[in-house]
């Protein structure tokens, strides 16, 4: 609890696949208190999101007076097939105002009002895209002056997005996080991997394979393989030559088609996205970082835009 | 047994990771008799190799006055670091001599001789390739008449070679049928796959998405999941497009760079080889099949060029 805080003016909750993390909002949009739990959507049972929210949130009822009327936001996978409220796919180019537009509101069995916050879909010549949560951070980041070029969330399913004057234009989504689990967990690659060291420099040399304008991934894993096989690189460095390889190609197919990229804008605080910044100075772009938490700030201009804020 | 066959001169093994095949080759290079086993080199524990080998190629015995005398050359996976006897690379270029130089002979317990064909190896830019087996099919490919051009040799790892005058040139590997699987059984995109039906139509599909230029494969995968999700394609579809988009994907990576490609021969007449049959029509490529237990021819070959046909 930040004793400076102003009055209490909104609930916001980012709801995910793995975790959920609920913040409440003051009335400038600043976080006065948050709360996170490892509950995410595929770890809670049928009907059990109203249970686990309201064990959440329930604290702070006793810290505002106006806590059954604070507007509540809702955004992420709690808004897919198997969350608790399912919403369509807002179109590109979206902002504020379009997903204010949006918001689905929902009453739970206690007569609480949630607004869920819709994902985002875009089209592209090979099939749609579509995101849940992070066109709320995207947003999230306007309020932090961060309204135009590509931003990088890296995740299971890192996105690589593209806002103009805060609204989200395109979007692409990279499966890097959860192919990388797949292959360490479920392939020949595993097997030579020993440890846990960071090594920068194998981190590097898979990173150059993984730019090269050469590259082809189903065929670059097999160095994952046979560099440890024929002693060119150490087996505790496998992991990182194969994470280099990876975040490599991601960064080289998502940054080739872009002529003026500008500095780049890394959504996180988490380990991955340490090296989505090592990767992007090994590729020469400029990037800088943005806290993950802002996706407290777009609820709170989502809300605001919606005149949920009174 | 082949009523017409001419007296047994050798006996061939490929042995594999997942499973053995052992050929009674007659002094004109055809088979006389073949047995197949699922012990492969991960089945077999210990030092249980020379045991399955004398259950299988047993019976053979009683079969030639010759037996104990015929010489035994074993290719694949066998001679690998988990195998019986580990032996180094040959190095390119590589042909039926090269091999017979490379012999590397053993023996066994009960004095049974057995000379294995060693693997071979290239080096790329990003790093070596290797390959255990496959050099001596190609080699029994020259047998019928298959001297020069690309051959693709389908499996979990696929390899493409280019030969020339018989001999290996180069070759690259493509981990294609492994990130298949554990893409499947590991990721989330195994979660909208439903039943087995063949789909020519998805199959396609998928190939064209990993033939386009544009194609970057850890983004294009997404849409294995998107495309269901938003009711373009059935889910029963689903595996089959997949397996269009790595397959293509491998194709248009693995011709890439090679200017006058030809005819390209497929080895083997597995399921999989049907399905890279259909990718190479797609793709526009024209290709011809060469039967798996081309192996066999290779044996011969290498063991006449050894002097170990008496």
């Amino acid at each position: 609890m930040n004793s400076a805080a102003s009055e209490a003016a909104l609930i916001g909750v980012d709801w995910g696949t793995s975790s959920l993390r609920a913040f409440l909002i003051g009335g400038t949009g600043e976080v006065i208190d948050r709360v996170s739990s490892p509950e995410g959507i595929m770890q809670v049972a049928g009907q059990g999101f109203e249970a686990v929210l309201d064990r959440l949130i329930g604290p702070w009822s006793a810290q505002t007076e106006r806590r059954t009327r604070l507007p509540i936001l809702a955004s992420g996978m709690i808004t897919s097939r198997n969350g608790w409220v399912e919403t369509p796919y807002a179109a590109m180019p979206l902002g504020a105002c379009g997903l204010a537009r949006a918001l689905v509101p929902h009453d739970a069995a206690s007569g609480t009002r949630i607004h869920f916050v819709t994902g985002a879909s875009t089209e592209h010549a090979g099939g749609p895209d579509v995101m849940r949560g992070e066109e709320t951070q995207i947003i999230g980041a306007s309020a932090l002056g961060l309204i135009d070029g590509i931003f990088v969330m890296p995740g299971t399913h890192s996105k690589w997005v593209h806002v103009a004057d805060g609204q989200i234009v395109d979007f692409s989504t990279y499966m890097t996080g959860e192919i990388f689990a797949a292959l360490k967990g479920h392939t020949i690659l595993g097997t030579l991997m020993e440890g846990e060291d960071v090594n920068d420099d194998a981190f590097k040399m898979g990173m150059a394979a993984g730019l090269d304008s050469r590259a082809n991934l189903l065929h670059d894993l097999f160095h994952v393989r046979t560099l440890p096989l024929m002693g060119k690189i150490p087996k505790v460095d496998v992991a990182d030559y194969m994470s280099g390889l990876l975040i490599g190609t991601e960064v080289a197919a998502a940054t080739r088609e872009i002529e003026d990229i500008g500095t780049i804008t890394i959504v996180g605080r988490s380990d991955l996205s340490d090296r989505y910044e090592r990767a992007l100075h090994v590729a020469g772009r400029e990037c800088r970082r943005a806290p993950d938490d802002i996706v407290a700030k777009g609820h709170f201009l989502i809300a605001s835009a919606a005149g949920l804020l009174g």
